[in-house]
């Protein structure tokens, strides 16, 4: 079957792949009256009085918008904000499906970053979070950064953080295999997007020292005069011996390798080069950075990538629906970064030791257990670094 | 009961009146890549090369904004955009109740014509149409007027064109008792707000010739250097004789009045000034402008309020969910005058002669047939009047 035919062509059937219904019986005189008018002018004048119980009173309490502005959606670039709605109701089915959370997909017609941020900050009181979806770094970092000052309630760029906890709940447990430990592994990055970057400061929020990131010139080092604001930023905080050259040279040694980046670029020779056991996570889609069964050839001991049809598929939707269902449920008013780290090891939980082997570092996307193990870890965390509002 | 106070129980109980729900199946692997990725990447593309797709391969298709900033929410005034939300959410179970119209509630956090507008406009493209709701005047005309002109899906202001749909709808059949004909009545009304002035507009529109339009300070004369821009352009095409005076002073030996304005203020000495066989309209609520009992004892033939306790409610849920199910199945670009027109005489239709009566002038709003007989008209009227796109 080909995929891609085939969902068009189902798309074209399903006429949308999400809807509203009602929650309430609207089948007699009585119950319009109680739905609407004249008895909704109570519950009206109750939120009036005391804000927080639009919270209690409308659908906000489960309500997550799914925004783009169609820039980066998928690998396919930017396609324009209609042309990455698919993708958002998409996200919207998995939302309701693992998390039990309604999410509605909204695109924006702008590239200008204040533009996005006053349009969703001044419809954000229909919602009780917002997840950023498929928008372009850097302008995804600043609209983040924005929103978040702006808002009452949590921002999430789930291509930034949904993907950061995912791949430190699949270390987590591949570091486990090859008996070593977070604060003590040498870290290779290729990729230096929104979701590399994102992956960087987790695994620094997780314990780990020393992370090398490289983009397509190479290593990134502090003083490097091409270095965008963002880069120079993450120069600070890697890379801390200095290192300079190509992914080959950072490769040397490291024991962990996670590519962002694209088809190919680490070769059989590179994952020879790096130290005892390595970790090889190639989320390149739809090619990886290296094929699983030549890294395994070449010595890895994991292997993990971003595709459904090879072990350990580094899948956010293993992340957002608990992330979401967990600060939805304490009224988070941001999802902060110790609500992260427990939701990596809640993911990572979920294998046991038992189970747990180079070809299942993760749980299955339809284990039942994941979206309310995570989203009680998430809650747990929440009410305990402060941001839990009930 | 006491509706207000088990509305309020209920609404806590309901936790929210909406819900989003996935119309596709999520339960395997392969479910995921036909939904999601990597599937979705073709339905995106196809929208990016012809955007029409939009309506074709995402919900946009079946899909409403039902969007206030919470200024004129039901009779209680300017209460905020989260204040407004119950009002919002149980305006879209009726539109799925009666009408297969998924609607989402959006509140916007701001007074401000042209951000409203530019926030709006921004995030159509997740839509199939807008329903302005409960918005002040004259903020609610220009909102409005600039976002017919910015967007490309139909724009309707439902507490003006949805209401001014209906009366014309009650007034066609309670004509049929009198034996009069539009375009030979004399119509006084009372109100000159968003409604009012919709209500004239569309009257004119159906063919009534002679109406005079009252505010609180009286009749609205054209000269009078009083009155706002909205005022003067009404006082240009109503009141053709220049009455001046007072509401007692417009209704000696009118054939009908049509009340949007405040309880209480038509007498019985007013109602026996008016012509043979009045018919009332008294739609202030939740007390009517005067009593029905009041007004057939002083002559009256026929009369309609705003409630459901009584013979005749003028209600808009006979109108707008028939209204948009129509523009949706059509794509129309617009809700124009066709449109409406067409609407109240699809309404009216549904009272047949037999069971017409002084008590029985509009169907009942549980009746099956409304929302399919409207929404034909309606589609019919919008592929004649060229804006129908399919």
């Amino acid at each position: 079957m080909d995929i891609r035919k085939e969902s068009l062509k189902k798309h074209y059937e399903w006429n949308g792949k999400i809807e509203v219904v009602s929650r309430v019986p609207i089948n007699s005189a009585e119950d319009l009256s109680l739905a609407y008018t004249p008895g909704v002018a109570e519950p009206c004048l109750e939120i009036q009085k005391d804000y927080d119980k639009s919270f209690e009173l409308t659908r906000r309490n489960n309500l997550v918008a799914v925004v783009t502005d169609g820039t980066a959606v998928l690998g396919l670039g930017d396609i324009g904000p209609e042309a990455g709605m698919p993708v958002m109701e998409g996200k919207c089915a998995l939302f309701k499906e693992f998390g039990d959370v309604d999410a509605f997909p909204i695109c924006v017609r702008s590239k200008d970053v204040d533009e996005i941020v006053n349009a969703i900050y001044l419809i954000s009181g229909s919602f009780g979070g917002i997840n950023l979806e498929d928008i372009a770094a850097p302008r995804c970092f600043e609209i983040e950064k924005k929103l978040k000052e702006k808002c009452d309630i949590p921002i999430f760029h789930d291509d930034q953080h949904g993907t950061a906890v995912i791949v430190a709940a699949g270390l987590i447990n591949s570091l486990k295999l090859v008996h070593k430990k977070l604060d003590e592994i040498k870290v290779v990055m290729n990729g230096a997007g929104a979701a590399g970057i994102a992956i960087a400061k987790h695994l620094l929020n997780m314990g780990v020292k020393d992370i090398t990131l490289c983009d397509s010139k190479g290593i990134i080092c502090k003083g490097d005069p091409r270095l965008n604001a963002v880069k120079q930023e993450m120069a600070e905080i890697t890379n801390l011996s200095h290192l300079e050259g190509s992914l080959a040279d950072a490769m040397k040694g490291a024991d962990v390798f996670l590519g962002i980046s694209a088809a190919g670029c680490v070769s059989e020779e590179m994952v020879k080069s790096m130290a005892k056991d390595p970790i090889l996570f190639a989320m390149a889609n739809p090619t990886p950075e290296i094929m699983p069964d030549i890294a395994k050839k070449a010595g890895a001991a994991v292997v993990g990538t971003g595709r459904s049809d090879f072990p350990n598929q580094i899948n956010n939707v293993l992340a957002f629906p608990g992330i979401f269902r967990g600060a939805l449920d304490c009224r988070a008013s941001d999802i902060n970064e110790e609500m992260k780290v427990a939701a990596s090891f809640a993911i990572a939980s979920l294998v046991s030791d038992e189970e747990l082997n180079a070809n299942y570092i993760l749980p299955e996307a339809f284990d039942k257990r994941i979206g309310k193990t995570v989203a009680e870890a998430v809650k747990k965390a929440a009410i305990e670094s402060g941001v839990a509002r009930i």
